[in-house]
């Protein structure tokens, strides 16, 4: 198999973590005997420092060209202590998601048996976890339109939703469940948002499609808290932009690590694999992160942008086998104890292409 | 101390659960020589039966007149799977909120020792944990315009702040933790929101106005992760109407039950004390609801309320030692042990009063 790869290391972690995922689609292709051409691009913090744009023209075509991007994080503290500034990091990646139309952004907690102890969460509360969210990401407050009164003493931005923002992503998740547990957990707060009184109906109809899978609807905050609660009772969930970027972060201490866990966005063409990590400005350069996610992400692309599946495999059950070994980043790292070898970044890569 | 309180149960487990709070505050006017006189009124779907309306006016001016309310629960199964519904129980409690200007919603996350084993989280993770939230309660997307096309494809909410409503709250929540151990964290999600900017810059300069108070600004993604990662390294936390909802409803995780978490609004004039949890229509009327968070929901009314910390004090103590003897309610029990003695709401409140 031939395919374009377009690689967007970004800003913080972003470069350390992503060189691993590369190296691990190298290995595959040469495993494999596939053709990956790899190209690469500027986004972010990283951009704006080169040419004055978050996302440049230059990286928006190659983006459009590929067959898939690798990318790795953004954001940068100067840009956090500072909100009066206008030009910004994530408007990269907030533009780039909606050139592409990259509606569904797919987060699989996946759950590796050697990490249980790394959750502040009781391991036989996790035990068995395996959660599949749809986040929806080209809608919402992030989309709609922000204002900031000549005074600057009143900002806003607007929630919205349009029936078929909702409705296609609702198929893609219904679809998964089908061939999951057949269990959809649809969060909203349609107690109190109209916006999300849209996003249950439209939910409550597309269901009627899809008669062989059962359909919970519950709200945000209390989603929020069973997910701590009882995290095997969910099984697919779909839900709206921000609620999504609140429950996943959240749900990564499932799996021990917002380091272990790797995304998938996808919509109308190119797929976009990344890391649900941000750029973690105060470990960047240290050797710190964990490339594992990259890594992972890596194996998403194969998965769902190629549907490779064995080669995805591969690398899964390697990253499996390397914990199992003992070897853990910092991260992952049981602080109480000396059980584990604890290595960098830079180590724990090579040790997984090995 | 004379004072005048009302009493205004709601909808689902709200009554149950308020006929403790209620009793308890009886108890302590008896044994402290107090004269606390109640009324009650309607709110919610239960107004809505009566009346056609969530709040009633009957109910907002014996509000306005009484000097503390003492609130239950908002809900009802109908209007959630039904989000066409034009009257809504949630309007009632959104309107009285507004009305008496009510906007720091605060939520002290309680930490009794004996239930340390009830959370999901691992103990040794929880161990220590005290956290102060202060929630914005009269802004947000909460109360913004709310919009629906005429072909009824398009919802949308406005997110919006006035830069007054971020201050007032914020000088509450920072004379809170000038109170305590002086550290503070605003959240927000100024990455990407135009009113989080807003907010994070505002924070910023009452910020220097409180010297002493060492300052974190955190994103809401990363906040959600880190209370679970973390919870110790909070304090005082400060946040907007919707992600204090969705904050502390988590939160609630770490008192091992939402069951114990009381909250106390306050802001213009009269105070509103009332549970975090909803009315729970599914185990309504089954004697499996918890009173406690009501009873300590009339401690924030004594301490926050009325200055009487010596009263608050005891019903505190009371719950304390009530849960040190081992008595549980079905929520805070340990599912896998007999250890503990599992009683109904009736039993559970009889036993404080006692
Ligand atoms: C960096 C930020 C804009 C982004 C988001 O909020 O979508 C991130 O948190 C994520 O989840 O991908
Ligand atoms: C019932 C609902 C409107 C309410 C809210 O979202 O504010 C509740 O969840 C709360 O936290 O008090």
């Amino acid at each position: 198999m031939k395919k374009n790869i377009l690689v967007i290391p970004g800003d913080g972690i972003g470069p350390e973590v992503t060189t691993w995922g590369k190296a691990a689609l190298e290995k595959i292709a040469e495993i494999f005997g596939h053709e990956f051409l790899f190209d690469e691009a500027l986004m972010g913090h990283a951009a704006i420092e080169v040419t004055g744009e978050p996302l440049p023209d230059e990286t928006l075509e190659k983006a459009r060209k590929s067959d898939a991007i690798l990318f790795g994080a953004i954001g940068h503290a100067k840009y956090d202590n500072d909100p009066s500034l206008k030009v910004r990091p994530e408007q990269g990646l907030l533009k780039i998601r909606k050139e592409l139309g990259l509606f569904a952004n797919l987060r699989p907690i996946l759950l590796f048996d050697e990490l249980l102890q790394a959750s502040s969460i009781k391991p036989e509360i996790l035990r068995g976890t395996d959660i599949l969210f749809f986040r929806e990401l080209t809608g919402d407050v992030y989309f709609g339109e922000k204002t900031r009164s000549e005074d600057r003493n009143t900002a806003s931005d607007l929630m919205i939703y349009h029936r078929y923002e909702v409705e296609r992503i609702a198929h893609k998740a219904y679809q998964a469940a089908q061939q999951r547990s057949k269990r959809l957990c649809s969060v909203d707060k349609a107690n109190v948002l109209e916006s999300s009184r849209l996003w249950r109906e439209t939910v409550q109809e597309i269901a009627k499609q899809y008669p062989d899978v059962e359909t919970e609807h519950m709200f945000i905050d209390n989603a929020a808290m069973q997910l701590i609660k009882n995290p095997k009772k969910f099984d697919v969930v779909l839900t709206a932009n921000l609620f999504g970027d609140i429950l996943t972060d959240e749900a990564s201490q499932i799996a021990g690590s917002m380091g272990m866990l790797a995304s998938a966005s996808v919509g109308e063409s190119t797929g976009f694999f990344e890391p649900i990590h941000g750029s973690a400005h105060d470990i960047t350069g240290k050797d710190l992160a964990n490339p594992l996610a990259s890594i992972l992400s890596a194996a998403l692309m194969l998965e769902i942008g190629f549907g490779l599946k064995e080669e995805a495999k591969l690398l899964v059950d390697t990253v499996d086998a390397v914990l199992k070994e003992g070897f853990r980043t910092h991260d992952i790292a049981d602080q109480t104890t000396n059980r584990f070898k604890v290595l960098g970044t830079a180590e724990m890569g090579k040790l997984v292409l090995k």
